[in-house]
């Protein structure tokens, strides 16, 4: 893992002169006299009670006082909680991992609570040989661990017709990025044989909305998983459990989750979920479909809506996330003047085919209002578009895959805001 | 992130032999007809009524089916759980990460519960200017992601006699691989300015217990962290937030939680935790210290003792983890014949320096009893050894610094036990 600093970085001392309480003329002195700063002279209350033992949790939870780094809804976005979105609170994050319980949830007929006993999973179909997997059976295949970004579709998608949404939360947050553990579908495939006329697979959820999507064949076989652990763990009930379908770049609803039945045909089915919903309605009414892999597209978390800048000037980490569909990102460039000026970002932590990158820019801040961009370019030569040149050929009646550059206008009291500009 | 399959894999149909009940003379047909199981061909709860909706859980948490996925004590171990010691589930686990909920946890006076408001982080002694960091200060630093695991100095301690704890967990329990976001200790050493004498670095924290340790400047300018995220989100309070340090592939006790000091000096301290504690005494009565590193260990996580074969024959994962202080692992061997034959694991999953490797040896199991070993090769060139061969230079009156190959048992019923064999 490597992390190359391409990013302007504040000069040593730099933070002398504002940033840091530093100790006047107490050079050299022990620590009780180091500080005007009675937080670190004084015994606080935590240094002279004892703490929690280690039976306290079994199973740990995040501090009382991260009690604002939650999933959070848009009321007036869907009619009911049940077929709904949450959003995961992109701001409050760092490094390129969700922690599983802020990962975005997407349910069409509410979280399947499924006793994995009581579970299988067929294949049936243009097959040699039908077949019922338990648990059990799954975990005797051969396992892959790979770290990949699952994004929703409609991710991003209130943006076609302007800034609506007042924070990255709600504009960019669904998505997650974990490390999945499960088989390669293409074994399991295997193990029934497809007949050569096979060309299509149909995936199906146990959940109460029956979720199915078309698959091409070529996908199946390639890099898709079949899918029991996510960041090490079981999967989360709303994530799937006990099993999931992992369609690494490929738009989110084809992720089956509480996956049951994976049908092999001759042509795509034409569900609901690939026609009427998860297709591009274009200008001239015509719908775009089968557009399943997920362009590049970035965002800066942090200054944004709902995480300001703090301090008045001088040293400022800007940071953020970008992904691709289509294989890794090895450049993300930011602006803070609204495009008149472009600056490399540094980008940390590993670099992974499919999965979601964190990158830095470190900079002075003069106090001015800023007006904030990022812009990811993918292993392929692509680049993020602006919101505007998506429409030009899109329209803006579509719900999907708006992959636009977005704007953050910082004012001089360090507060962000949505905004667009031409 | 490849996955380079070198392990034996079942061929292709081999499960069709027993593992998965397949659907006989059915092919081609439905879903309905497709299996006299009647869990695939009913129309299950969870498929008729709808599941919880997205506003049921702000923050997530596991099924109410992986109930017994939880971090576990050992009562006999410590005089009380202030003190003590609870153990990762590496047996319920897969990948390389370890969730947050379930990082073992090792408490000198318990976990402190602090406001990070009121904390501080102070850097005095040896330094051209003493400086007081609040949070906020800390995060206008540029930032680092990586990811490494913690042990503890004292994980597998309880083997140095012979085999005791029924269980990986016990064994090998006190070890946790996450990713960590923080700022690197040289940038705020730098910013304090440590003077040529200034040689070594008292680290100490906030919580009752009020742990310190040396550690060497050589160290804390190379690859050391103060980090205030794990696996993305905020440090869980058990596990030093809202700060703590970072030092890389040595001995847990040194990874200071609850940071609130950093003295700069010219020798080192002598605390407690490095004399009478976190020594490795002699057979003659000596005590090794400045045992920092931890080195190269492994072991099996399925089958052992809490995770037994639950299949008669055939096809069957073998699975484990493995680790070194002073690199990564570019190879892993297994035997299933108590060390008769060695075969090359599998490494699955990002091989990264100082960070947790999985392994995977698929093989088609005969159903007779199995003495299972794994041996994990670092990066140095160093190869795990034996727990006798450790035996023979350290004795057995220490605590610390176990890494000997582990052994278990499976008989004929698929069950595993902790034994030793010579």
């Amino acid at each position: 893992m490597t992390s190359e600093l391409t990013g302007k970085v504040p000069s040593r001392r730099a933070f002398l002169k504002g940033a840091v309480a530093a100790g006047g003329a107490l050079a050299g002195a022990g620590a009780a006299q180091a500080s005007g700063d009675k937080l670190i002279t004084e015994v606080q209350p935590w240094m002279s009670e004892l703490g929690d033992g280690v039976d306290a949790a079994p199973y740990g939870s995040p501090s009382q006082f991260e009690a604002n780094v939650k999933r959070r809804t848009v009321e007036w976005l869907t009619a009911d909680p049940i077929s709904s979105i949450n959003f995961t609170p992109l701001h409050e994050l760092d490094g390129i991992l969700t922690p599983n319980g802020l990962c975005f949830e997407r349910h069409h007929g509410g979280a399947a609570q499924i006793d994995p006993a009581d579970h299988r999973v067929m294949i049936n179909g243009l097959v040699d040989q039908p077949l019922v997997f338990t648990m059990a059976d799954l975990m005797r295949f051969p396992r892959e661990n790979q770290i990949f970004f699952l994004e929703c579709a409609a991710n991003s998608g209130m943006e076609w017709r302007g800034s609506q949404l007042n924070g990255c939360q709600f504009t960019h947050g669904m998505i997650h990025n974990v490390m999945y553990t499960g088989v390669k579908l293409k074994h399991l495939l295997d193990e029934a044989g497809v007949k050569p006329s096979g060309q299509w697979l149909l995936a199906e959820g146990a959940d109460a909305a029956g979720m199915t999507r078309s698959i091409p064949m070529e996908k199946a076989m390639d890099d898709c998983l079949v899918a029991w652990k996510m960041n090490g763990e079981a999967l989360r009930p709303e994530q799937g459990y006990p099993v999931r379908l992992v369609v690494p770049g490929w738009e989110g609803n084809m992720w089956i989750k509480w996956l049951r039945r994976l049908e092999v045909g001759d042509q795509p089915w034409h569900q609901r979920e690939e026609t009427s919903k998860y297709t591009d309605l274009l200008e001239n009414g015509q719908a775009r479909r089968f557009t399943w892999e997920m362009d590049a597209k970035s965002v800066i978390t942090n200054p944004s809506p709902q995480a300001p800048i703090t301090h008045s000037k001088g040293p400022t980490v800007l940071t953020g996330v970008a992904w691709s569909g289509r294989g890794t990102i090895p450049q993300v460039d930011v602006t803070t003047d609204g495009g008149i000026n472009w600056h490399k970002a540094r980008i940390s932590g590993p670099s992974l085919d499919k999965a979601m990158h964190r990158f830095y820019f470190e900079f002075d801040w003069d106090g001015k209002p800023l007006l904030l961009q990022s812009r990811a370019h993918d292993s392929t030569g692509y680049v993020q578009p602006t919101k505007d040149a998506l429409r030009k050929f899109r329209g803006v009646n579509s719900i999907y895959h708006n992959n636009g550059i977005q704007t953050w206008a910082v004012n001089s009291q360090g507060e962000a805001e949505n905004v667009e500009i031409s």
